[in-house]
């Protein structure tokens, strides 16, 4: 008979709970959301209220807690690379807590902590998606958390909010010990370093080399350390020369003295770009190996490569670039960065205007050495 | 006794030929050459007479029957790559009979026909040379056929010209059957694009494409269609359609013609680009696959491939050049062809400078189809 009871109130808690979530949230089946957008390209902030889709059959509702600020929501809220969408919610490192489920979600329950990145759907049936590269969909039909059209047409809006609805496959789990507050830049930075990483094979006593020491840059430097590898790091700021190193780096090097890029001509297998800015892309491209490779995951402002001497690239010395990471190597660079405890260094900020636009500047200043984090728990 | 005297008379006559070509060319150890000679960036063609090295024990002496006009030649010539060495007797597609060995040399004999491609000299003990890459020496010791400084500092000399001394190593076996008129343009154009179809592994089913349809494209469609591959051309001139189709192509491309190019993004995984002059590189990665592969083997003048937006490099395209092929390589190369019948479409013109001169206007000006071939055994 206790026994009874204590269900009957874990159930009745439970019906509660939702019907109070959903009573807070869902009207007419959407979902309400609060958060802050970019009404166009000057790209400044203000507080947002919108409706986000109904939660189907196959989504979940996250209540975000944390979301990370992440150098392309600056490139796309200022219309750098074209074709922004306004107005604009940016977003897409996001980790929360799962407050509803569809009636078909089986990978998460209510009360679970969940994450979602770069993507939220994608055609699912072609060669790509079906091999878990969703960001490589053959069908182009990709769609990106915010400043991306859904298949209804309706633009996303990402995780610069309160909550956001997503099919359970485009949400991650987050594993069990994770540091909540410091994990969601890994949805996006962690993810879009961890998949060149793995592809290149970066292995034990590989001589290799990250270039930009940034949001990006510090989460490669410790997963190819972890992964055994020799690291050097390039940037421009002296002042991450000891951070580099605290991290793992084996040297440092300041790219605005020419005596330090001495005698570095076919040196290094890999070499990540994480660079944001232009930059002189075939300085790097010498520094390879032959059959090395530069891939470049840090998109510039002007979307552009300069030209590049061929005579570089004999030598099999390869340029390309690639695009975050499908959901199964997402997961993957999940589980192994809790496992391994790799975090970015983050600073937290409140999830206000002021915050976000002060945190953009910064960014842009190059004040930030890392990464900024907003609280969405301090959403008034 | 009927044996032994037709054994000696064999003997005499094989001492009595060697007596009578070292009486021709060998003078103090060194070998009298005659040829043509460029003596500035002008790059126009004048006799020329000089003395080679002398043939060391590990080298043999060649007679050249045939040399081939390279693209690079030109570029060469008129210093279009900067740092040329005057006076420079270029050509590095040489073919012709062998007419004396060096005491330890093993691999030929006196009779037997030999070519010389691109390469001279090599470390020969570094990684990249012990396993047969040459062009890739690790300590940078590449010695080129012409252009070139040898170990002695003496600036090396190419194919246009009667004869030419190198060591066994770097001399290639022609094949027995091959039509000698014919092979010299594969020492180079055959290697260049033999090799990064080899590398990119194209077989079967392929769908590739070859951009640029001269003196190297047609080659390579040719190589790339006797592996099975499905081949489309990309070039600029409409009357090379039906040489592209004959030669087993499924598809030509004539780039001037917008309404050709459309819908071609994301066809093919790979893309040899032969074209020598500066193009829109970025139009082709974006015809790439996801995962594709665009190998540039023709040079521009210009030695430069302009920009390209980032975003067209993302899914894993890479760019890359290749640089003509190892040693062995060269030979699986010559035996594949010859076995293949694959030989490059050639006009034969005669040794002299006046010759040479208007073949190099001819290719500048877009009149030869495919190869010139200087017939070395015209000279006078």
């Amino acid at each position: 008979m206790k026994k009874l009871i204590y269900l009957l109130s874990v159930i009745l808690l439970t019906i509660s709970y939702n019907v109070q979530a959903q009573s807070n949230q869902v009207h007419d089946g959407h979902v309400h959301s609060k958060g802050f957008v970019a009404m166009d390209k000057n790209g400044v902030f203000t507080p947002y209220e919108f409706e986000r889709k109904a939660i189907g059959d196959n989504d979940v509702l996250i209540e975000i807690m944390y979301s990370g600020i992440c150098h392309s929501d600056i490139h796309q809220s200022r219309d750098e690379w074209g074709g922004s969408i306004f107005p604009m919610v940016p977003g897409h490192e996001i980790a929360g807590k799962i407050t509803q489920v569809g009636k078909n979600v089986t990978k998460f329950k209510v009360g679970d902590y969940a994450g979602v990145g770069c993507m939220v759907n994608s055609c699912g049936i072609c060669e790509h998606c079906k091999k878990g590269e969703e960001q490589y969909c053959d069908n182009n039909k990709t769609v990106y958390t915010y400043n991306s059209r859904d298949f209804d047409g309706d633009p996303t809006m990402g995780g610069y909010s309160n909550n956001i609805v997503v099919s359970e496959h485009f949400a991650l789990k987050i594993p069990q010990g994770a540091d909540m507050k410091r994990i969601a830049p890994l949805l996006c930075a962690g993810a879009t370093t961890y998949s060149p990483l793995k592809f290149t094979h970066v292995g034990k006593g590989d001589k290799i080399a990250i270039a930009g020491f940034g949001g990006l840059g510090h989460i490669a430097v410790q997963y190819a350390v972890s992964f055994g590898a020799e690291v050097t790091v390039f940037d421009v700021s002296e002042d991450k020369r000891n951070d580099a190193l605290r991290m793992g780096a084996v040297k440092f090097v300041n790219v605005t003295n020419p005596d330090e890029l001495k005698g570095l001509d076919n040196s290094f297998r890999v070499i990540i770009s994480t660079i944001p800015t232009n930059f002189n892309v075939e300085q790097y491209v010498r520094m390879l190996k032959v059959d090395g490779e530069m891939v470049l995951i840090g998109m510039p402002a002007a979307n552009k490569i300069p030209s590049v001497n061929t005579g570089a690239l004999a030598g099999r010395r390869k340029i390309y670039g690639t695009l975050i990471a499908g959901i199964p190597e997402t997961q993957e660079m999940l589980n192994y960065s809790v496992t391994h405890n790799i975090y970015p260094e983050i600073e937290m900020i409140e999830a206000n205007a002021d915050a976000i636009n002060q945190a953009y500047q910064s960014v842009l200043d190059g004040k930030v050495k890392f990464r900024y984090v907003i609280n969405m728990e301090t959403l008034k």
